[in-house]
């Protein structure tokens, strides 16, 4: 039986941890009977000889995103790990399956989530800047309970969110696609209804994907919805905002605070006006990622899908490539 | 029957949520039957008439520390506002009884040592000296979870912050004067024993009151004892650290990050060093306080401690003058 190509494509840009190495590929493989002896891999990591060691790749483990995925003319699959997927989709032809790590940042993701609010709920962007300025201004407000979150996205990091804020006694309202009763929400609504549920946001959480339904979906006339004082948290894409609208409350005063984990362009520039909004915490791009279990959950995520893929069953977290996540 | 006489002396610097005013103190004595009738008010806000204004009263509600109790001839207790009391020992003729706010601040100061700790995990304190640096610099460190934080006091704030850290798998091992099978705890050691569990932190949380057995505890030596990157969270009395080793460890790099609520001198002044330490979060002495429940709450321990008095039965909160907490 010919054996079926896989192809591993690691990322030179990324941290070391997630580096998918021959032996760890190997030894995992070594558990899976279904799999065992059936592959034939190639591992590359240098982006300009991506096409000719992958050439012949069925399958395809992408660390990073590639743009000339032409060049692979068997390329039947590509599983990625990242949750987010949207740069891949125009570049990938038709007919290729994309899967995604979903899920592989529920915990982390979920606890930053709170981690997020709560710190907007104490003020700490405000007192950010306050340093700065060595102003010494107390605020002497309640804990979160009753307080409400406005969780845009539901899925495996909104969802780990809303079960802690609710753990700590925070009211949530989900805005998702369909709506529709999910667990760890008061109330939930579909995009659609977006502009009832921003009037009552103490804290505003994205975790949308980036998709046409999506992007600029929080425009200015949006963040002006919300109550003033309001807090903002983005652990999805960045591009769901309107970036200088957003900068723009920042630097008013008529939102709270916010505490972003991801932008528009990243690294952010150093002429960036991030760097100097006030009432503002950035974190690079870290907060829902977990290297310690990341790439080990990724691959087990595709052993998975591979013992499906030669099954002819269903992937897991096949990507709608028409939705866009 | 003479009536009792109780003085409320209000603090003019506080905020206004703060302030007991008459109506207030009448509309919760009227629900008492054993208080209603039975008391002669006074009230004053103006430092400079307190002697004349509260000269005959027995009972004093402290909105702020006076040190001309020895006007005061009938003196018998004070209630006090806060919770840390220090500053009243040296002052109270000998014989009067002292009673703090002890448990007012467990639930907003429970929640803030969660808070605390999850930023220092999430590299907070760092990422906001990053963003002054225009620094982009991730970490992909794991969730809470199987992390330890060393609770240096587990008595209300302390001991709620234990629940919550428990809530989302930390490992908490508590520090108190007795020691001793406590809920929340995984280790309940001694003071004495307070060198073994200094190396075990990833986060240290002091909600220590200042002692004679507590001042300076946290000196030089100890905090070498801390694992390199291990934050640092106060949220009882600063001088329980040595000031000049915990900002020549932040200066150093040798901690991972320190959410500081409290300071030696407050409001910090604008020489103060703290105001330029690299990897610190600095709150204003406001993150145990809700001002929305709190007045409410120290009233309502105020008029219980009344209807003991009265009875002849012990007072809740007594201060231990001997022991200073």
């Amino acid at each position: 039986m010919e054996k079926l190509r896989v192809h591993v494509e690691n990322n030179p840009a990324a941290d070391a941890a997630m580096t998918l190495a021959p032996a760890m590929f190997e030894a995992e493989l070594a558990r899976r009977p279904r799999l065992a002896g059936r592959l034939a891999l190639t591992f590359n990591d240098d982006p300009d000889r991506f096409g000719s060691v992958a050439e012949d790749a069925e399958v395809v483990f992408a660390g990073r995103r590639f743009a000339d995925a032409s060049l692979l003319r068997r390329l039947r699959w590509v599983q990625s790990v990242s949750a987010g997927i949207e740069a891949f989709l125009p570049v990938l032809p038709p007919g290729v399956l994309l899967t995604n790590a979903s899920g592989v940042h529920a915990e982390k993701g979920g606890e930053f989530i709170l981690t997020a609010a709560l710190m907007l709920n104490y003020g700490i962007p405000r007192f950010a800047t306050d340093k700065e300025h060595r102003r010494w201004a107390p605020q002497f407000g309640p804990p979160i309970a009753g307080k409400t979150a406005v969780l845009l996205g539901v899925g495996a990091i909104g969802g780990e969110g809303a079960r802690l804020l609710k753990l700590l006694g925070a009211r949530t309202v989900g805005v998702s696609r369909f709506g529709g009763e999910r667990p760890h929400l008061d109330r939930s609504l579909t995009l659609a209804e977006i502009d009832a549920a921003l009037p009552q946001a103490d804290f505003l959480i994205s975790s949308l994907p980036l998709t046409a339904a999506t992007a600029g979906l929080i425009d200015r006339r949006r963040l002006d919805l919300l109550p003033a004082g309001a807090g903002v948290v983005i652990v999805g894409r960045a591009k769901v905002f309107d970036r200088d609208a957003l900068l723009a409350k920042l630097a008013d005063g008529s939102l709270g605070g916010a505490v972003l984990d991801v932008f528009p362009q990243e690294p952010l520039p150093p002429d960036s006006p991030f760097w100097s909004a006030q009432n503002l915490v950035v974190t690079p791009h870290c907060s829902v990622d977990d290297h310690t279990v990341y790439l080990a959950r990724c691959l087990t995520l595709f052993l998975d899908n591979l013992e499906r893929y030669v099954a002819g069953e269903p992937l897991l977290n096949l990507v709608d490539r028409d939705q866009g996540y």
